[in-house]
């Protein structure tokens, strides 16, 4: 016999909730035994005043969970529950406190992060009309799972327009678009997993570096001269792959000139095992010259995979990138790949179809070049002139970064401990070196200075904090 | 000496541009030889009759691509550039016939799939009234790279809800966002990656088949009885991490009972080493019962690890998932991802913050239940109007899809194709079965049967197509 306790004064507790719970607990606390009957539901309501409907909902819910179990004409019987196992003898463990995030306000900070866009002069109204033009006009493919790869027609778009700015040569079909430059280096990476050795730009981009570690790949870094990764190093150490940054080696900023373009691609087609990953993260930026052609428009024996990310063109926060792949290689990854869904925002990727379309997109790059040149400008303006002599700027005009060396007898450990004082988010090269070969020299540190964030009337005082910072 | 050739006619055609492309490709067919000197600007201008400012773009356009180099005082030097080695004679590959992708229209199709939500009803209004919050009060934060797990908020947000709806116990800290439930369980299992056996249920999802037999797990499917997976088999086959959709089997749609729940979570505690993966993936969704609480919830030992989405109480194309971990497998993950971002498009995920906390996402589920249980009752009624004795529907009211036997003599095979001919998009439970173990009876069919798309007006012509496709 189950004893039930209703408490019909408070409102927010729902009478068949109530029922629910009660009978749960005696089930589970095994205050009542398996196949017993329970009250039929006309006797329960008429003992607890309360009605038929309310016990209905509670048995109901109870059959559903499978707690009771039902005969026809004879009634509701408790079910056979098999005894909890219980190792904790509390039943909980706490948080882990190690495990709790921390918070900083970032509150007075000044940021010479590379990782950023400048958002203050992105055309959000543009982007919302756009937007909407996109939801009326597919509101069926937003309700569905898009192409494994992306929508097609975006691909389409993609594929245009990089043939036009970077010479990639490629058909829609070679297009898979992704949520970042990761995920896509993974699925790509998972296709060539046998025997496969790696070789990155050292210093080079760790976000891809720590992806390949993941997959438990063996990972050769390798050092770079003034034309970009050496080539008798990628040809003493024979990777497969070789992962490199050639319109703006990150974090260098070295532009890859055509005669080791011309090196890498006989280096591949000595074998039609190998690959180069011409990664363009953030190609769309020069300043004073002419978009630099893409490795891959060179490739004539779809050896190079290009990969290329809307997060510095337009925000981070899009989670737009796309990666193309020679035709082998595609064949290979729809038969992988063929019940994957693509993971980018359907919203946004429309969105950007049509940004494109409209011509927005390149206006957009145009004047943020302009901007982005302008700011560059000053803030190295303001370093020669704090630092004097003991600054070394390698002054690329590309992208939105540049790499600067200081003379000075602080170590990166102080460094930082002191940019946290001040208030100001920098980088160190330390970050982007993956073995000893690469070394600074003794007395100077190299900072990895991105200019996208930093508002133009914040420059001066970055620059100050910068020089309490190193001095 | 290089003869160069100007078109002045076509103002398309920019001159600098002119005069650099016909000193690249006399660089690049070697018909001039390393080291030659060029004529100095003011010459060339002279003799092309061009501004000199022409000229000088051009060379700085070769300069930055290498093809060039200067000597201080002395002019400008054609670059040493290793010659091409050609493999293919063309130089050009046709992009493969078997690769192009084909496009079927969809004109005239009604579709019972399982894999849609309904867009009609979905509040878009609101949706853009809480994107432009977002996007006024996170300017900064869409500028930025996100914390690798997702924004804080958002995982406080999502971890509020599901203790409110689904019983789950978890800190804002143990929420991994991503870009769908595949990524993260590719996340999840790179760290249970060695010696892992992994089951999953037969028939069950075959996306998360796809996962894992990709990243070339050993995997066990498990049959189920009508509580759901057998027990048995389980501990026979001894894996050490079971993949299960006890809130709504998928394609079954069995609601695994209290019994069953309860051996399982004794079956994972007698090693800790064994993880319960449960994939909640559309439980918001229950007619004529409350929610079934969560098997995570009753989780004592840390050993369940729940996944959830957005993409049937939203839609699939905003691409928000989440996993919560045990907090042990939380400090791994963040050892191995710390340099991860996370994939999820940061403007939906800010956007669904709001949504959530304005009260507006469990308005819009309460009026899709009970949009759905129209459908779903209209269509069950159709189709026991239509086939009568020759079909057995599975009736559990829950989720959005049923699976339906018939009997029939077609094999699946005919079924396709008909289904083709007469333009009904159907999946038959073939897709998601995983060994021979799985068998219908010789004289029946199994269907898994969607009504999220289906508008109520076409159930009946839906369902006398499949009366033609069966029959």
């Amino acid at each position: 016999m189950i004893f039930i306790n209703i408490d019909k004064t408070d409102p927010s507790k729902h009478i068949y909730q109530q029922i629910y719970k009660e009978f749960k607990n005696s089930i589970l606390e095994r205050k009542v035994a398996e196949n017993e009957k329970l009250p039929s539901k006309r006797n329960l309501a008429d003992q607890l005043k309360v009605s038929i409907n309310s016990v209905s909902n509670a048995y109901g819910q109870l059959l559903a969970e499978g707690y009771i179990y039902t005969i026809e004409r004879k009634g509701y019987f408790v079910e056979k529950i098999t005894e909890f196992i219980d190792q904790h003898e509390t039943g909980a463990i706490n948080f882990p406190s190690d495990l709790k995030e921390k918070f900083q306000s970032k509150e007075g900070w000044l940021s010479l992060s590379h990782m950023t866009s400048d958002i203050s002069m992105f055309p959000f109204k543009k982007w919302l009309m756009y937007q909407n033009q996109a939801i009326k006009n597919h509101k069926q493919e937003l309700s569905e799972i898009s192409s494994p790869q992306g929508p097609y027609i975006v691909r389409k778009t993609i594929s245009r327009m990089i043939a036009f700015t970077r010479g990639v040569k490629c058909e829609p079909e070679q297009i898979i678009i992704g949520g970042g430059t990761q995920p896509l280096v993974r699925q790509l990476m998972s296709l060539l997993k046998e025997n496969a050795k790696v070789a990155i730009e050292n210093p080079g981009y760790s976000r891809i570096h720590a992806v390949l570690k993941s997959m438990k790949f063996e990972v050769v870094p390798i050092s770079l001269d003034k034309k970009g990764v050496d080539i008798k190093e990628i040809e003493s150490s024979s990777p497969n792959i070789l992962f490199i940054t050639p319109s703006h080696q990150f974090p260098t900023g070295t532009i890859m000139p055509i005669s080791r373009r011309i090196e890498l691609l006989n280096w591949a087609s000595h074998s039609n095992k190998r690959y180069i990953v011409e990664d363009d993260y953030d190609s769309e930026f020069k300043y004073g010259t002419d978009n630099i052609p893409s490795l891959q428009s060179m490739d004539r024996n779809h050896q190079v995979i290009y990969t290329g990310t809307f997060s510095k063109s337009l925000l981070p926060s899009f989670r737009i990138s796309y990666i193309v792949l020679p035709p082998d290689l595609l064949r290979t990854y729809k038969q992988y790949y063929s019940n994957w869904i693509q993971g980018s925002n359907l919203f946004s990727l429309l969105t950007l179809h049509y940004f494109i379309e409209g011509g927005d997109y390149e206006r957009h790059v145009k004047r943020m070049t302009l901007h982005y040149e302008m700011k560059r400008k000053m803030l190295i303006k303001q370093l020669l002139t704090t630092f004097k002599d003991d600054i070394h700027i390698k002054d690329v005009p590309a992208g939105l970064h540049f790499l600067a060396h200081f003379k000075t007898s602080q170590k990166y450990d102080d460094i930082n401990e002191r940019a946290n004082r001040e208030k100001l988010e920098i980088y160190s090269i330390e970050r982007f070196t993956f073995d000893s070969k690469y070394k600074d020299d003794e007395n100077s540190i190299s900072l990895v200075i991105g200019f996208a964030t930093i508002k133009t009337e914040e420059i001066r005082e970055a620059v100050y904090r910068l020089y309490r910072i190193i001095k």
